[in-house]
């Protein structure tokens, strides 16, 4: 089963969905057992499960990220869409463009303290497409 | 078909699990085909594939991956579990938290060089679970 | 279903075999909707989803990439191969083994831009062998 759904971003960062997933995998699950893929259809976003407990956590990661792969290196060539656009495909490429998760009596088996974040990449706002598998 | 486990770490570093994932296929699959979904419901531990052969090539991974998330960066403020935290999520972002390998008659289509690592990032023992999907 | 196949490299680099894969994918799901997973069975070697639009995104990727993990690093110690495969397996390890693409209306569910790469860490040309898991 595929289902489509978009994420509104607000802003670079982390921007959690465990809910929005949870809820749909419950509707469609039933209290079956299964398997759920996430894809995420764009190359400035990407896919993430990490501690959802401790904002500071997600702080720490988005900052980490920005120091490892700051803006406005001299290097980069694909600069047509600003200096925010090659980061984000260099911090997409890190993290993930497809998250494979267990489902067991109808939930996603997320251990206790993760979530799943769709990490904006660039520093606008955007419009993020996600399609997701769903089989039993 | 679900099927959870639990594997114990002992300090932090790759722990190969190959041959327990083997078995578990082996004895579910029969010689049938299809697809293994390997789920580590932890942030401070992940998963890898990497070459198996050489124990030199997991030291230096792991002693790459030390040098290029060290522990206690000053910037850090998520650091209420200890120096070794932080670092042990932003590793677990850089590698995998689930795994998706074919499986051909009975088996999990490893190439010849590749094994599965549980990666333990915190310094100290764990008990990390893992849920497995299995589909034919 | 499991279909396997060999992607010739010629050098160091991305090398996109959308078209490969999207044929593979249109002929055996017809219309239906599934999902395809996409394994290489290599540690120097490995899988990639990013703009295929414009070549100079790739270009920075890899660079970017070169740049992270140089070869020659003192450190290393798993070198009777060669001093391009220690940073190969770095390089595999820090982008994907496996992909999980959503499969709708027969194709391959990819963005606007996206496209998929092998990514060959070796400076020489190799034989990659690819194992895709098809259901439906």
């Amino acid at each position: 089963m595929i289902i489509s759904t978009t994420i509104s971003t607000h802003r670079q960062g982390l921007h959690e969905i465990t809910r929005e997933l949870q809820a749909i995998v419950q509707k469609e699950a039933e209290s079956r057992d299964g398997l759920c893929t996430i894809f995420i259809q764009h190359t400035s976003a990407s896919l993430l499960i990490q501690e959802n407990a401790d904002p500071a956590a997600q702080f720490d990661l988005e900052q980490w990220l920005n120091r490892m792969v700051p803006s406005n290196q001299p290097q980069f060539t694909h600069t047509a869409e600003g200096p925010d656009d090659m980061p984000s495909h260099i911090k997409a490429m890190l993290t993930e463009t497809s998250l494979s998760i267990p489902v067991v009596d109808g939930r996603l088996a997320l251990g206790t303290w993760q979530g799943i974040f769709l990490w904006e990449h660039r520093t606008r706002a955007h419009q993020r497409r996600l399609v997701i598998h769903l089989s039993f």
